[in-house]
C-alpha cells in the first residue's frame, strides 16, 4: 500500500521532540512500513492512497478504558467515585453476554472512528470483547479481571488460563492479566496475577491510588502506601501497568522508576468522579517513567475520544503545576509512543520497520485552521477531536475511511441504542 | 416555521432544573417560539423541518471570545500568559481589516457549526467582525476596546461613539462597552467607560483577577483586590460583565453579589495559560450572581466549541472543591439561559413568546449513545462536541444546516487558512 504525497506527518526524533515531515510518500508492506520517502515509485498491484488532504500521526493507544461500559454512558452520572461504584455494580450483576457484545461494539466503533488503534481493557466477558475486536480490525489487550469482591479468584483464574491459551499468538486480541485493585483483591491474589504475568511474558494492569479513601485504608490496613505495598509483596516489575495514580509520594515514584513499571493518567475520569489528586506527570517523565494516557470508561468519562483525553492531561496538569512545563509534544508522545512501547509493539511512531499502524487526519477541517508545520502539534492536540480522524490503518490494513464506514457505522450505533436501552429501562423499573 | 416531533427539548423549570419534553412540536413565528405541542397543525405556507431525529437545546452564549484571533490559532503555544501576550501583541500591530475579516468569518464558522448562538468579543475592528456576523445571522455583542497601553482612549472613545450609532437598533449586532482591564487602562478610562454603559443601557465587559500578577500589581498599586477597587470606583453594576475571576476572595464575591454584576468562567483558556486560581463557580451560583461560560479566544483555548467548554467546566470545578457538587445541568444552563439574562433576551430557553433562538443536535450520533431521557443532560454535557450540531436557529431563521452547509464552510476554511497563512509565515520569517 502506497500512502501517496501526505501532506504533513509527525514522526519522533531520537530525543523525544516531534519531528514533522512534509509531503512524502509512505509505503507499507504486510504490516510494517518499508519506507518514507519522495515521489517512490508505484509497484504493481499496490494500492495507492491519496494523502495530499491528510495528516498522519502514528497510532494512538488508550491505555487504560473499560469499552463495554459506553452502555452505562450518563447512568447515575454526577455521583463521587465510591456511592458511583456501587450502583454501577449493581447493574452489572445483570449483564450477560449480548449485552456486552452491543457494549464492546459501539465502544470500539467510537474508538476507531476517533483514532484510537490499540486499547488496554479490563471488564467482564472479554471473550465477547476480543471478538469484536477481530471483527473491527482494532488491536484489543484484556483478560477476565481478577475482583474477587465479585467473583472467587480460582474461577477468574480457570478463565485467564483459557483466555491465554485461546489467544496466545493472535495477530490483534493480546491476553494481559487484569487486577481491579489492590481494595477489591487480596494480596495473595495480586500476587498470583502478577507470577501469571511475568511466566507468560504479560502486562498486570491495576488501578491504584485513585482516591483518598483508597491510600488511607490501604495504609490503615497494610501499613504501606499503595504502591509501597505492590512493591514489598513483589508484584512490582517492568510488567506491572499501573493506573491512576493520583495521590502517591514521591518515594512510589521512585519504586516505579526503579523497577520499571509503566502508568497511566486518566485526567477526565479523575476529576469527573471528583477524586482530586495530583498525578505527578512532570516528575515521572523526568524519570523516564512510561507515561501513557487513557480514557478509562465511558461511564466515567462520558466519551472514548483520545484527542479529548490529551486536551484534558495538559490543561489539568497545568492547573496543578501552575505552570506551562507540560506541552502539547508531551501528552502526544504519551498516547503513541508511550503507549507502544507499554505493549511491546514497535509502534507509535512513523519509520521504516515500525508497525504500520497510521491515523489520519483531515487537514482541511475547520477546527484545525489555519494548520502549518509549526502549529501543527497544538492544534492536534488542543484542537482536534477524534471527528476530525479521516482514516484508520492498523496492521497494514484501512479498518476505518471516514468515507466508507462513518455512516454505516452512525446506522449501526443508532440499532444498538434501541437493544440497549430496552435493557436499561427495564432495568431502572425493576429497581425503582 | 414548524418543527415537527422534536424528539427530545431541553428546557428550564421555574426552579432552574431542566425539564426535558418528548415528541413535542414547536412553532417558530418571525423570530419568536409562539407554542410547543403535540400534533400541531401546518399552516399555509408554513416551512416543516423534521426534527424526529433531532434534540433540540435552547441557543447556546459564548460570554467572552476574541473572535478574530482564531487566526493565531497555535501560535507561539505552550507559553504563560504574560509571555504570551507580549508575543500576540507583536502580531496585532500587523493586523490590519482583512485579516481580522478572514480571522472572523473563520471563528465565525466554527462557533456557528458548533451551536454557538450569540458570542460577547472584544477586539480591534469590531465593524469588521459585525459585517462578518451580520452575513452568517449569528449574534455578536462587540466594540472597539478600551486599551490605553496600546490605543489613546480618546481615539477609543470616538470610535466607540460611531459604533453605538451605527448598530443602535440592529437585530442582531449589539454595541457593548469593552475595556481590556485594569492593568492596560487607567482609573479613569474605567471609569469613562462605564459611564457610557450606563448611559446607553450597555453591558461594561472586562478581564479581572486573570493571574495573580494581576491581583498582586492591584493590591501593590491601588491598595485593594481588582473587584474591590472597581466597587470603590462605582464601576460594579448590574451593566457589570467580569470575566475570569481565578483570584477573587470572599468579600469580592459579595461585591459582585450585591451590585449585580455578571461573570464568565474560562475554565479551558485559564488551564492552558496555567494561570491556576479557582474561579469560585458554586459560591456564586448559590448567591444568585448570573454565572456564564466563555472559550475566551482561540489563541488561548484552542477552540471555540462550546460543548468541549462546558465539559471542562464541570471538570475543573469538580478537581478544585474534590466534589461533584457543580452538576452537567448547572454548566449548560450557565450557557444558556445565564447566558441570555446577560444578554439582556428572554431566551436561552424554549417556551411560548422566547426569542427562536435553538441548537438542534443529531439524536443518532455514535458518541451521544445509548441516549435516552434520563441521560440526555449528562450526555450533551460529557459526550457530545459541537460536531455533534445538526442545525442551528437564530432569531426564527435557519443560519446553519449541517447538510446544506458544511461542506461550504470547509472549502472555504481552506481558502482563508492559505491567505492567513501567507501573512504569519511572512511576519514570523520578517521577525526572526
Amino acid at each position: 500500500m502506497l500512502l501517496r504525497n501526505c501532506r504533513l506527518v509527525v514522526t519522533w526524533s531520537e530525543d523525544g521532540s516531534p519531528r514533522i515531515l512534509e509531503n512524502v510518500d509512505i509505503r507499507i508492506r504486510d504490516n510494517k512500513i518499508e519506507e518514507i520517502g519522495r515521489d517512490l515509485n508505484k509497484e504493481t498491484g499496490e494500492e495507492e492512497i491519496d494523502c495530499s488532504r491528510r495528516i498522519v500521526l502514528p497510532g494512538i493507544v488508550n491505555a487504560h478504558t473499560h469499552s463495554p461500559m459506553v452502555m452505562l454512558r450518563g447512568y447515575c452520572d454526577d455521583l463521587e467515585l465510591h456511592e458511583w461504584l456501587s450502583r454501577v455494580w449493581e447493574v452489572e450483576r445483570h449483564l450477560d453476554e449480548r449485552l456486552i457484545e452491543l457494549g464492546s461494539e459501539l465502544a470500539i466503533i467510537e474508538m476507531l472512528s476517533t483514532g484510537t488503534t490499540a486499547f488496554i481493557d479490563m471488564y467482564f466477558y472479554p471473550h465477547i470483547t476480543a471478538q469484536v475486536a477481530k471483527k473491527y480490525g482494532i488491536r484489543a489487550f484484556l483478560s477476565p479481571p481478577f475482583i474477587e469482591v465479585l467473583i472467587s479468584s480460582d474461577k477468574c483464574l480457570k478463565e485467564l488460563e483459557d483466555f491465554i491459551r485461546t489467544y496466545s499468538g493472535d495477530r490483534l486480541v493480546k491476553p494481559i492479566v487484569n487486577v481491579h485493585s489492590i481494595y477489591t483483591c487480596s494480596i495473595e491474589c495480586v500476587k498470583r496475577a502478577h507470577e501469571i504475568a511475568i511466566e507468560n511474558r504479560l502486562i498486570m494492569h491495576i488501578h491504584v491510588s485513585e482516591t483518598r479513601k483508597e491510600v488511607y485504608e490501604c495504609k490503615k490496613k497494610y501499613g504501606k502506601f499503595p504502591v509501597e505495598l505492590l512493591y514489598d509483596i513483589g508484584v512490582l516489575s517492568e510488567n506491572t501497568h499501573l493506573v491512576h495514580l493520583g495521590w502517591v509520594t514521591s518515594r512510589e515514584i521512585e519504586l516505579i522508576r526503579e523497577t520499571g513499571a509503566s502508568v497511566t493518567h486518566c485526567p477526565v475520569s479523575n476529576m469527573k468522579l471528583a477524586t482530586a489528586g495530583f498525578f505527578p506527570f512532570y516528575e515521572m517523565m523526568m524519570q523516564g517513567i512510561r507515561v501513557t494516557i487513557g480514557t478509562d470508561g465511558a461511564a466515567s468519562n462520558n466519551c472514548l475520544d483520545m484527542f479529548r483525553e490529551m486536551k484534558t492531561a495538559v490543561l489539568l496538569q497545568r492547573n496543578n503545576y501552575w505552570d506551562t512545563r507540560i506541552k502539547a509534544s508531551h501528552v502526544l508522545k504519551a498516547a503513541t509512543l508511550n503507549g507502544y512501547r507499554v505493549l511491546r509493539i514497535d509502534g507509535g511512531d512513523i519509520g521504516p520497520g515500525k508497525i504500520a499502524d497510521l491515523v489520519m487526519l483531515d487537514l482541511d477541517s475547520i477546527y484545525l485552521q489555519p494548520i502549518r508545520e509549526d502549529n501543527l502539534i497544538s492544534n492536534i492536540v488542543y484542537s482536534a477531536t477524534g471527528r476530525d480522524v479521516s482514516m484508520v490503518i492498523i496492521d497494514g490494513r484501512v479498518v476505518y475511511d471516514r468515507e466508507r464506514d462513518l455512516e454505516r457505522w452512525r446506522e449501526r450505533a443508532r440499532e444498538i441504542r434501541e437493544e440497549l436501552n430496552r435493557f436499561i429501562e427495564k432495568f431502572v423499573q425493576a429497581h425503582r
